[in-house]
């Protein structure tokens, strides 16, 4: 075996981390951490420290770690066939399936699944399906996608402008012109303190109207949103939000694409945030929790009016000029099969459901009234806590204090709890593994209360 | 088991295809194949057809099919960690140690090697560091990028521009803007049929200085080319282009990104493309061959010029706004340590290359006096065969006749080889696994030949 100090070495001298200070950790500034196993919601470095995952990697995690059911089915894949391409008709038996359990689970109307690796090129496909979707119908100004600010759809330069947080735009120069922002549907952070929750959802609908009036209907193409925005803060939408924003969507003839990459499989108690909150798709978004990321895959489940269109334009122009080389993966596919079937077998969508309400009551009860807790939310297995300066003012920190940063990092060290610093601002994420138990939950917030004392005092 | 023909509904009523005539599809008109198990070159069907696969997979499948050295190590990997993810510092001993053999083996001044999935979204990293580049360096007019006619780097919105293939960018409203080509590198294609390779090569030189004098240096960030061209029809680059064309861009002062999809880790006999040609990449795009497609991952590897200007930019801004969810996947790692292990042990890249010049020859001898064959050309394990109406007068077929796609069907209905009919014109291409054998390559040049002439008379 390496020793840990040599593998500390490469890692510094050839390879490049995604969202990682890079001079700083090729300096040898920031620690570096070599995961070797898992097991349930633990993971355990080859220092020998096991931390328990409160976010499940990165969300996705959705069945638990070390699961025989889905490793044992990656393996005889990959047995069997490890790779063929899914072009012009091919298919394997797990990718059509898979297609089948996907199309089986979903939301009324859907009609295919088109197979992707990660959310960001799953929401590329949307982009270019949606733009084909309006050339074919013979409308080539209706191009643009409106977005929220806050919203989180990838990292790519399309999907990154989607994306509506300032730390993916910097210095790449996005958003790129034809995306455009609403506001965030974050009633906590309204602008004006005196707004109701009621009165926040119009005014987050009338944003939306101006917006669409200022630029022009039928220069409007798509509507993208997260049922729950997730990496801009773990934001439960305001009561009346989605039927409310699907109106007015409806009346301007814009595509509604559900980006379900964090919500879809049941991390809100029910198979698909779009059920939770009656959200009728064109398109829907959907990774991690496909393949409860033990493979890569993503996919882009197309509705029946988008699917009748994308048929009309074959028929008019030939094959449609989209691929990947590992779309639909055999591996990916595997994972999907045997995930999907585990999550149903164990019934964890409802225990994401009832543990996901403890863990959200739990977190409340332990933190709301504590003087620097501004905001405690969530929904199913999804929880946040957000950090305030002044409670009664709704003054937030210096952001260079790093507040949120700080008590993850007490957490790890007290405790050996990961919760992840949210990164627009001064909020703590959860979302684990949807086999997490009530003792487990316990650990969780005791160790959260403890951290927060800890940096913020009593 | 399913049978083949509830999979075959199932297949038509949900799964959307990459690269397919989705109508043709769904009513049943075209045909759909579920692969079922593979080894060495060969792939079979569930319905027992065993197919010499002359182009593996999609020029990806290196190492041939059914390595138990590469799946026993996704088995292995899936079994101890199956998944975390590469954010702020985080890695696996796979991840580091498959970072630590790639530099090892790239040209030299490469310096850090970020992870992806498949190659269109490596290239969309170039893309977004590229520019990331000239913002650190005070630049921001220094933005666009030249790609080749004929070249292929992906399907994404960015990607697919690049992309220099009508097919890709019909009724996607692609190219964008930043994205600006240059003539493709085809000797046999010039347009001007009495010029000399020498004279083909400097026209190639003079249009490329001319689009930069157009769009004016200091508007211009990259150029992104293949060693060989690839999708856009297998075809090497004439004599002294890539010195001439590494010279231009020095003078203005363009990185060089050299897609090496297609030809990392050993499709043209040497580890690398740019090793063939002495190129001097800024970044290397490498995916399909780092793990034999056993599982997806692709590589940015990132030269030191760069790499000093993004160190500087995180000290100036902080961590990178940059990352995929499964950036470095374990599974896809362990797979890529496993394959470049068994490349190096059965010295496959040497195989590549002394069977490719025997699959090139063969197919010279056997089919360059065709009347209808205009042109057979590649390098080490690519070969391509172009069909011609009229080889004096160097006249085109009809597209509609789809003489290419012809041969290909013939191919595989009368001997059972797959080769892939290229998708811009009627060209035949061949890419085989690097461990094919003098007999194979006598079985596909034999059945290639024999298609022809049924195809197109002797
Ligand atoms: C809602 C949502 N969409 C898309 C993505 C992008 O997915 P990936 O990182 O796999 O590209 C993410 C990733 O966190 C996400 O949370
Ligand atoms: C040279 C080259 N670059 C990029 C790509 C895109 O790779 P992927 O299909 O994995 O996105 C390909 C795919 O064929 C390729 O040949």
């Amino acid at each position: 075996m390496l020793k840990n100090d040599q593998l500390d070495q490469w890692d510094r001298e050839n390879f490049f981390h995604p969202s990682t200070h890079l001079a700083q950790h090729a300096r040898g500034e920031s620690p570096s951490r070599v995961i070797k196993t898992a097991s349930g919601v633990h993971i355990e470095d080859r220092d020998g420290n096991k931390l328990l995952d409160a976010f499940a990697g990165l969300y996705c995690v959705n069945a638990g770690y070390g699961r025989r059911e889905i490793t044992d089915a990656i393996a005889a894949q990959a047995q069997e066939l490890a790779y063929y391409h899914s072009y012009v008709g091919h298919g394997t038996e797990a990718s059509i399936t898979l297609s089948k359990m996907i199309l089986d689970r979903a939301p009324a109307n859907m009609s295919k699944v088109y197979f992707g690796l990660g959310g960001s090129d799953a929401n590329e496909t949307n982009i270019k399906l949606v733009w084909y979707y309006n050339n074919i119908l013979g409308r080539p100004e209706k191009k643009k996608i409106i977005s929220r600010w806050r919203g989180y759809h990838g990292s790519g330069i399309v999907t990154g402008s989607l994306t509506g947080l300032e730390l993916f735009h910097k210095k790449f120069d996005l958003p790129i012109e034809q995306v455009k922002h609403t506001m965030a549907p974050d009633f906590f952070r309204r602008d004006d303190l005196s707004q109701t929750e009621e009165q926040f959802t119009a005014a987050c609908v009338a944003d939306l109207e101006e917006l669409i009036a200022r630029e022009g209907a039928d220069t409007i193409a798509g509507f993208i949103g997260e049922p729950v925005l997730g990496t801009g803060g773990i934001v439960p939408p305001p009561k009346g939000y989605w039927p409310a924003i699907q109106a007015v969507l409806k009346k301007h003839d814009i595509l509604l694409i559900v980006d379900e990459v964090v919500t879809g499989f049941g991390r809100l108690g029910t198979m698909f945030g779009s059920d939770k909150y009656g959200l009728e798709a064109d398109i829907i978004t959907i990774a991690k929790g496909l393949t409860s990321a033990y493979a890569p895959l993503s996919g882009s489940i197309i509705g029946e009016r988008m699917w009748k269109v994308l048929e009309q334009g074959t028929d008019e122009n030939g094959p449609i000029g989209h691929g990947w080389t590992y779309s639909a993966h055999p591996i990916g596919a595997a994972a999907g099969v045997a995930n999907l079937k585990l999550i149903d077998d164990l019934d964890l969508v409802a225990n994401a459901g009832s543990v996901g309400a403890y863990l959200n009551s739990s977190m409340k009860e332990a933190l709301a009234d504590h003087p620097h807790v501004g905001d405690v939310r969530g929904e199913g297995l999804l929880c946040a806590v957000e950090f305030v300066k002044d409670k009664d003012s709704r003054t937030f920190f210096d952001p260079a204090d790093k507040i949120g940063a700080q008590v993850s990092a007490t957490m790890l060290a007290q405790d050996k709890v990961i919760a992840r610093a949210m990164p627009q601002a001064d909020m703590l994420g959860f979302a684990p593994p949807f086999c997490l138990s009530r003792d487990e939950v316990d650990t969780i917030v005791a160790a959260t209360a403890r951290a927060v004392k800890t940096v913020l005092g009593s």
